[in-house]
């Protein structure tokens, strides 16, 4: 297909005739067009994430349609971690000559899943050629008071996480493995190739929490930037972050540490909020104190923990 | 440098503290906030567009400033056509490993540069991995009114050109040829090299212009589908079309055809509308009828035009 037909199937299945809130010009015109007073909020959260062939994603680990879906989620993933609500979303996707038009329309399809699940529709967005496949999706959202940032986090709040960590790495681990008939690994490969934001958790937090991130990059990493931005010390509880059943049993069948992924595997899209009180849907794995840095304790004992994760650019 | 330091480098040299109307939150974060109230429109026109290496620009076209110049400026085009003031960016890069730090700030400062030329800062954006260089830019604007879209043109009006249509394509080719030293072609490679997005011809014509859009892939591929989502035949006037006398000079230069440029090159980021009246700033090169497709009137006579111009997907 031509770039017009391209758009005229992506605008098909995406929705052409987008009805949401506030979407007054959708895909096919130079730019989407949304109205202000729809939209449910006094501020704009507004994200851009990319994920990569290579980096991100191999297309032999996750099918076209995994892959629409994960970088959607991906990008609503940090509108939740504000406390908004999402409301629509741009994609410009590089597409290699290698990628036929039935693996475009399962990546739409995908996406499609995504918007439909966040409740916010793919209204445009941009198609280029290039060597590798890449998805950049921009996602903006809506609240009706202030943002949840990092940097709110303060000394006597807990630590509380909703949705698993470490999962998805295990999930990974395990396709990687080819250890897809494993019972105890079949949550894990759900967790990486069908992340969710956390949407509605986020909206439950979001008067409540000091200060919040998700964990794309692993929670040592993230919550460490959390720590950083609010000028605190963060002690995760290890008897806490090894209650998680399902990332046990994922963790007992791939013979590692349920720990090690908690800490420092990322792509789960959980929400981690300091908070100086419990919300619905978040249990409680650490507290927030007057330092810096993160620690770990267990057993009565702490000890410090570096905030390693995942950076696109550490030495190497 | 580690992302961290590559994200504060980013910060520094876009402006982390930026004090742009409606700016409530910049690069830091998981998102950016902007506050509704200060954005100055009951629309917002939102707009994403992705320029890779190899696709859009060789490295030894244009500096490492430039790229990240043209790559901005491209993205707010799009808010221009459709009558709208750009208010904010985000910008998403995929580097490869063998772009240095003084590249990436480079391609920052050029960022930066186009941000104060067209008052919209860069307030967010994410840095990933990968094997080749991207850029992909989304602009929000406001406009108080309606956005001019591509659909609106009637017969009887006029269509209106404001900036330059071939010029940048001659300054490609003076580049590919290394012809750089030739005056002629001096304005030809600075059109290339350093667009503009046309933001205040956009807001000069938004209360007037029936439709709009910027010509990007060349005049007549970008018109035809003004004429196409118009339901309109538009016939261009040859003369007007060679009026320009700095792209006759420079297709004098490369011994081309300045009508083929004009009609055929992209990147320019003109504006096109179809209008009832004059819009200052606008110069007449047609006019809208009843029918379908273009043509091209030349000494009383009209002949049909094909609407070919850069596409990414034709079949090749």
């Amino acid at each position: 297909m031509d770039e017009a037909a391209r758009v005229a199937m992506l605008a098909r299945v995406l929705g052409s005739e987008v009805r949401a809130a506030g979407v007054e010009l959708g895909i096919g015109d130079d730019a989407a067009v949304l109205q202000v007073a729809a939209l449910g909020g006094e501020r704009l959260v507004w994200t851009i994430d990319e994920q990569v062939e290579g980096t991100h994603f191999r297309r032999e680990f996750a099918s076209w349609r995994d892959i629409g879906w994960r970088s959607f989620m991906a990008a609503a993933s940090d509108v939740a971690a504000m406390g908004a609500r999402a409301r629509a979303a741009l994609c410009a996707l590089v597409l290699p000559d290698d990628l036929d038009d039935a693996a475009l329309e399962a990546i739409a399809m995908g996406q499609r899943d995504a918007a439909d699940a966040t409740g916010a529709p793919v209204i445009g967005g941009n198609l280029a050629r290039g060597p590798v496949l890449s998805l950049a999706t921009t996602v903006l959202g809506a609240c009706s008071s202030r943002a949840v940032r990092r940097s709110g986090g303060m000394p006597g709040d807990g630590l509380w996480l909703a949705g698993d960590v470490g999962l998805a790495a295990a999930g990974l681990r395990a396709i990687e493995k080819g250890a897809l008939g494993e019972a105890r690994l079949a949550a894990a490969v759900e967790a990486w190739r069908r992340p969710r934001a956390r949407l509605d958790d986020g909206l439950a937090m979001s008067a409540v929490a000091h200060a919040a991130v998700d964990v794309s990059d692993g929670l040592a990493r993230d919550v460490g930037h959390m720590a950083t931005a609010s000028g605190v010390r963060i002690v995760f509880d290890e008897a806490a972050l090894r209650a998680d059943t399902a990332l046990a049993a994922a963790a007992a069948a791939l013979g590692v540490d349920a720990l090690e992924l908690a800490l420092h595997g990322g792509e789960d899209y959980a929400l981690v909020i300091a908070s100086p009180r419990p919300v619905a849907g978040f249990r409680a794995i650490g507290a927030v104190t007057e330092g810096a840095g993160l620690a770990l304790r267990s057993a009565g004992a702490e000890r410090a923990l570096e905030p390693r994760g995942f950076d696109h650019f550490a030495a190497r």
